[in-house]
């Protein structure tokens, strides 16, 4: 039986007769019993076993290490005295696999970096365990979301020849020897490659995800992506995954109803299937993560333009390190100051077209995209989204402007002249959702086996 | 309103006056009025739109062809004559997005290769529409199987340094300049590069799945795998989706519970939400399809070994092109024949040790492993899986004879000091699955966009 299943049983098991299979999280071995703190991992909460010396192999159990395996049947017990309602009072316990002192994860707190260099057994403690669970809860609570929203998923391809977000951010793939390169006219031969062409591994699938919203008018993206970047911080990572919802027939105040809805969706969801893992990050990672989420999925988004977001900025009474500027993009400090003026989540709308990308819809004034970026309070920007161009000659100007390769994207373009129409989408880096679900502060923290610069361990 | 929420109501909704948006599907226009075949993709069904000259602009919608983009307001009212109960009986109808004539795809049949040469309209015909949500809605379904049976989901990593699979399999990824690559003592110098060493795109997340198994008992992966194999057939791609779970305490029989379990689960989820797609396949693409879907629902699933499966093909009166050999795999024509035989799905267990996987348990025989194929009628081979070796002796033996890099995955071998215990897991080709439920033949109709050899279009 599952732990989580005997937990959500709970007191009407007492009396039952019941065998569990997992490991000893840790151990107070007495002359005449033991108490076995006992986890198999499928929930948050331990299981108390008690033994005594009735046990046939009580010598051997007795002295049983903290990460051993060990099978047990037993009754289910009211439980006096521990934290828990019920234990189990152990008739057999069965040792399925040993594990010696030198073990690295013995019950005490380690430090996170500790923890990342023994990547392949953190998972086992239990701020990994309420971590990895959270973040495979709320990968399910977008799939439901989109799905029950009438939304198509798309696999998008990650291997790509499409270098039009501009290649030096992209990994390059090939199946050639490096050591053996075929040469043609004093440059790498690609034609000879698996594929004949230099390929890449992409680090976004917004465009293929239009082509799916002109054909299904909703669909969303969930996968892996990948850039390049050689920074070393807590928010980068060389690989992570991205959520792209593409929706026809959708303007930008469209998109901020659906990242509004989603994101109160999602949230909710973690608050209720993972509360044990919420309290403990809550008491142990971040205090007022439990109020903040809540807090969260009662609120109304503020919604303001870039503009006025400036005009804010410049009145503050702040020394700023980065001035606010009309044309210039938004600093972290920023972000900060104005998710605390409006006391939670804020879009910033109609962004100088200049910093953005070449993609977005331009507005009336010339000036400014339909884009938005949503701010949360204590993680900065959680999606950044817009409505696209469909205007096909106002979208081909401003490939040349932006030094676009139309060729490679014609099929792109195409969609404006095939049954064009209104529609929006936007990106949110799953990594930072998870992080401001938690708590946790790097990024390294939130990713089984996170790939940085210098390090892919694994 | 989305075309799906207003066939939810369908007949509820006589009377009332409603604005959908969508394509024009196909255009019946006669002098004083006309029929639109209208759809938004958000349902299989289309609605009929019908109009006449009571339309301000009756002359420009007349003219109307396929593809264009429109929106349309009016009374729904009972269909007369029409394949449909209901119909739109427009009295606005705005043009969001016009399509000319040489519009690729007209309302006729064409063929799968000219279809995938235009693979970012594709979406849009009837039978892209059926396959790619049936894609969707399967996904879906893996994922509610195992997110309701308490399995974690875990996303491992794409890129490794680990190459225990062979890396010739493996793309190789790099941020260098390919025509001014690093060179130390005449070779490429990996060390230059972002992650300091030789780096792949991986073929299989199992291995860092065990780790987490013996963290949350029960895990599973679901993501995409890259091969390097330059084949050109129609089962054959390098990019495509994988599904691994592994299960600690389980072993070869609780992994066929789990194979057969889910299997079943998918396949009545997608019956039941997509059965007008299952219908069309049916009828255009698989004759017998759902008899086929219906019937594995309430089938039992064979289980058989390796050996007594050679003994029937041996016995049996073919011709074979490959010879059955106890010590040899099954080829495609055996696999026909067994399914045949027994009339459903037939797992074949404990295969020769010799032609499986290094980290595949060894059974008391010695000569065999305790692995499993599900094999499908009609489709062969579907999951493969196996208990892992959970003795490290036995394992290391074992990767010494198969000739893997130990330093490579010691953390890997580890999970066998450190608590380990049986356990067991398999892998699912998730297009293979997908070619199953629709009948579609070639894997190249069930990506949205397939990376053959050659072949990395769009």
């Amino acid at each position: 039986m599952d732990l989580v299943q005997l937990f959500d049983k709970e007191e009407k098991l007492i009396g039952n007769t019941i065998t569990v299979e997992g490991w000893i999280r840790n151990h107070r071995n007495q002359k005449e019993f033991g108490f076995i703190d006992f986890s198999d991992g499928t929930s948050f909460q331990h299981l108390q076993i008690v033994y005594d010396k009735d046990l046939y192999n009580f010598e051997e159990i007795n002295k049983l290490l903290v990460g051993c395996a060990l099978r047990a049947t037993g009754e289910i017990v009211k439980s006096i005295g521990g934290k828990q309602n019920i234990e189990l009072k152990a008739s057999i316990i069965e040792v399925l696999g040993e594990c010696p002192a030198d073990y690295p994860l013995q019950p005490k707190r380690h430090t996170n970096e500790f923890l990342r260099s023994i990547a392949y057994l953190r998972p086992r403690s239990n701020i990994f365990q309420a971590v990895f669970r959270i973040r495979s809860v709320a990968a399910q609570a977008i799939h439901e979301y989109f799905q029950s929203n009438n939304y198509v998923y798309v696999h998008t391809p990650l291997i790509t020849t499409t270098d039009c977000e501009g290649s030096d951010q992209m990994f390059k793939i090939t199946t050639f020897d490096f050591n053996d390169l075929p040469i043609k006219d004093k440059k790498v031969d690609f034609s000879k490659d698996l594929f004949g062409k230099m390929a890449y591994i992409t680090g976004s699938g917004q465009l293929h995800g239009e082509t799916f919203a002109m054909a299904f008018k909703k669909i969303y993206t969930f996968g892996p992506t990948f850039r390049t970047e050689n920074s070393n911080t807590k928010t980068h990572a060389n690989e992570f995954w991205m959520i792209e919802p593409e929706i026809a027939f959708c303007d930008l105040d469209g998109l901020m109803n659906v990242e509004e809805e989603m994101l109160k969706f999602v949230v909710k969801y973690v608050l209720d299937k993972c509360s044990k893992e919420i309290d403990f990050c809550n008491q142990f990672i971040e205090k007022g993560l439990r109020d903040k989420l809540e807090k969260l999925v009662n609120s109304d988004f503020t919604r303001i333009s870039h503009h006025d977001v400036v005009d804010i900025l410049k009145k503050a009474k702040v020394k700023w390190e980065f001035e606010p500027d009309y044309g210039e993009d938004i600093a972290k400090e920023h972000e900060k100051y104005i998710t605390e003026y409006f006391n939670g989540p804020v879009f910033i709308t109609d962004w100088p077209k200049d910093i953005k990308a070449w993609y977005m819809k331009i507005n009336p004034d010339g000036k400014t995209v339909a884009a938005v970026d949503l701010e949360v309070p204590g993680a900065g920007e959680l999606m950044g989204g817009s409505q696209r161009e469909d205007n096909m000659d106002v979208l081909l100007k401003r490939m040349e402007e932006m030094d676009v390769n139309k060729e490679a994207v014609d099929w792109y373009v195409n969609l404006r002249k095939y049954g064009g129409c209104y529609h929006s989408g936007f990106g949110m880096g799953f990594e930072r959702l998870i992080i401001y679900l938690t708590g946790v502060e790097n990024i390294r923290d939130v990713i089984p086996y996170p790939r940085t610069p210098g390090s892919c361990e694994y």
